[in-house]
């Protein structure tokens, strides 16, 4: 990287940001519709980062970005840094009087799709911050896939959009062109997020928690304008099945929605990655309603709506609940805990590990332990009907390496904070996997994170903002290689 | 495999049995020496498995094993198997009505070296039993030291003994034949032990104490015969620091001191994994040590030599204790519970992933990492002055993948049993590491695993042997490919 890059790169975040201060005018339009006097947050937050942006931009026109695969990995950086400055400038100018590091833990929980929370007495926040909340859970939401759709396949991270793998599809692509594409994106995203909403409210959620919960689902980011999340829909089936069905819309990959839409093809969903998370989803669900039906004695229906709700919540990344289920036994709980490493599918907006990494460590786990005894045999690592070259075979087994070292050195780091066992390991676990709720009495799935110090929630945010950029892309900044010329 | 080749692995273990029966009047003359009546159970057990073993030899003698991998496999699995039966069998008919699953559980984590106990009131169990429990951990590291160096490197598991790295070795290596390197590696064990013994003695420890505990140190094992471990010691730090001493000692490379002791040469300390194990062990007991002294006000000297002690022990996967450490605070916690991955290096009693893994793992970040900015270039893994192979690189990672994803099977099956979060996540961890003591009330260094339901004794011990046998020795045999003609 040199000078010129990186201010190129500096000019596409200042544009990107003046993108970002039109957006603060929606949480503005409705403060005063409801005649609430915060408006004002959003009015000088967009003015203030608009102002900023434009001053930025014009300070630092005049290159065209360089086609690098640097440059690449410098800009998604500098993007999501952006959001999460963008976002948490209305929570500082808000009447929440939140420290700097809380505002920018909201930010980038609310970006990075985690949707843990630091602000307690959610319900009587003002409507418009509560808005910005969800908006930020869907502009992060909508980011993470176009970057899993147009960037990361060609940096060799984060596994493969779907275009990538399905060469048929690259070859004859339903989009001539990229803009095309990113309005049919926007288009389908909001779409569902619509029609999420509409089922929501029809199912008797009232009317602004229900927009605000379907941006939230859609992005697998699990804000939610309720202290007590789903818990006060704990006696609606029909509304944690809704949830439960758009939390496994948006943990598939966006491409075979983009595919159905356009073409009615449903052929995409052989993908195998798929079998493999709703696999995974279903087995937990159903051993832990069983579970819950022998040991506590819940109706059989009760126990299989809120064991689905809360596994696709945490499978998926979202961070939704619907009980505390840390009062669910120590099997449900052990559950909880592994069930917090899984993830959806690539191209999703889903975190931590995602299914197609485990199907292509299993893969390699079996060739490797039938090397063992045939050394000399060359076996091809096979993903549905395709071969996994050694390139991406490197990658997956690098990102989960990286996984387990971060998670270790986070959870020290943590613990040196002053948190206890399981707050830091869990904290560090639901940052990285961007899912949301920890375990233990703090951090729980009816706590929150407004307690810990300082120095953890910058931690966190760290940890969440590597976790949404799949490690690797933002590890890759820090080597003296990336830097040289 | 064939049924040949079952029986002629059969013949081999029966013939080994009987080796092991032999052992068993050691303890018998101990108690006989002391006038306890328990000679009765060991001269009991050693005629029961000797007449067993024999007759299951003749039953299977003819066959001459055959030089397979996969008969070099089955019969480790068979070995080991066999050493935690015969090991099981004096607990079984001793005075102490132990209950299959307890003494099972008790000699597999003997043999394996790990140290977990079901016994409590060690203090008051006769002589013979204590010096058992130290046998089998003295057996078993023996055994665990003669697998590394002479059968595993050559089935491609659990790394490389010294001997297969250093080529040169191999070329032009110390012993002429088979047996003559096998009673140096005798001769050196029991000296090292020897001489741990006199050490532990003269700096005040009881006798028959210091000959138990100096079989335990050096097997990394960490039986003791007392319930509260090192913690009588705890004001005698000359005995705590030979124990630090001889722990490391037992984390080398067994080659070295094997090198060290017939031809007086040193360098083969330059092997770079000792470097990696020797650095974290300072980083971690120093850390800890300056946090006691500032959290807890423990005189420096103090907090040095019980951080030394207890970090010696975790990450050489011995598992004694001077001090119940849970009460050192959270930064203390969580850094014993991230040192419990750590293990000493290739070639010696440690379990856990252990050094020279940590070392390559690094490598291929760092690699990786280099790869996604030039993605055609192709740069060796080095290990120290040599470059590792593809085969070993695989063998790495798919050994830490199976870590990762059996850890993840036993902490849910432990969960099942009842087991709250933490002791099943870090039972299942000391397990599979062969650490010996968890963390939480129940199985912490100052707890034993006596109150755990039987289910969770037999999957600890399970996932005890399958540490022991570097997990992929034992997976192997589950494999399809393992059978098929």
């Amino acid at each position: 990287m040199n000078r010129i890059a990186v201010r190129a790169a500096i000019h596409v975040a200042a544009v990107f940001a003046l993108y970002l201060s039109a957006a603060m005018l929606i949480p503005a339009a409705v403060d005063l519709y409801f005649g609430n006097q915060d408006w004002r947050v959003f009015a000088f937050s967009a003015l203030f980062m608009g102002g900023l942006a434009i001053a930025v931009a014009l300070a630092t026109q005049g290159h065209a970005p360089p086609v690098t695969t640097r440059f690449g990995f410098f800009l998604v950086n500098l993007l999501w840094l952006t959001m999460a400055i963008a976002g948490a400038v209305p929570f500082l100018a808000s009447s929440l009087e939140m420290s700097m590091a809380d505002a920018f833990f909201e930010s980038v929980s609310g970006i990075t799709t985690t949707g843990s929370t630091v602000i307690s007495g959610l319900d009587n926040a003002p409507p418009g911050l509560i808005l910005w909340r969800s908006l930020l859970n869907f502009m992060g939401g909508l980011g993470v896939i176009a970057l899993g759709l147009f960037l990361l396949p060609f940096l060799n991270v984060g596994g493969v959009s779907y275009f990538k793998i399905e060469s048929s599809d690259i070859e004859d692509r339903p989009f001539e062109r990229f803009q095309t594409f990113a309005i049919s994106l926007i288009a389908i995203y909001t779409g569902l997020v619509v029609t999420c909403a509409i089922s929501y409210a029809a199912a008797g959620m009232e009317g602004f928690n229900a927009v605000n919960h379907a941006m939230a689902t859609l992005a697998t980011g699990g804000f939610s304008p309720h202290d007590t999340s789903f818990v006060r829909y704990a006696e609606m089936p029909a509304i944690l099945w809704i949830g439960v069905f758009f939390m496994f819309l948006g943990a598939l990959p966006f491409s075979i929605m983009i595919l159905f839409a356009v073409r009615g093809r449903f052929d995409a969903l052989r993908d195998p990655q798929i079998r493999v998370f709703a696999g995974y989803c279903i087995v937990f669900t159903v051993a832990v309603a069983i579970y819950l039906r022998v040991q506590l004695d819940t109706p059989f229906f009760e126990a299989l709506t809120h064991s689905a709700f809360n596994f696709m919540s945490i499978i998926t990344t979202t961070g939704f609940a619907s009980d505390d289920y840390t009062q669910w036994g120590p099997f449900a709980v052990v559950c909880i805990f592994v069930a917090t490493f899984l993830g959806g599918c690539s191209g999703s907006t889903t975190g931590a590990i995602k299914a197609y990494r485990f199907l292509i460590l299993f893969e390699l786990m079996a060739n490797g332990l039938r090397r063992l005894i045939y050394p000399h045999t060359v076996l091809p690592v096979r993903y549905g009907d395709r071969t996994i070259d050694h390139d991406m075979q490197r990658t997956i087994v690098l990102f989960i390496a990286a996984f387990f070292v971060i998670w270790a050195i986070a959870t020290i780091m943590l613990g040196a904070t002053g948190l206890d066992l399981v707050t830091a390991m869990t904290g560090a676990l639901t940052a990285l996997t961007n899912v949301g709720p920890g375990l233990g009495p703090i951090i729980g799935p009816v706590g929150n994170f407004s307690s810990l110090p300082d120095s953890a929630k910058w931690i966190l945010s760290f940890a969440m903002l590597l976790g949404r950029l799949e490690i690797l892309a933002v590890l890759v900044i820090f080597t003296p290689t990336f830097w040289a010329r």
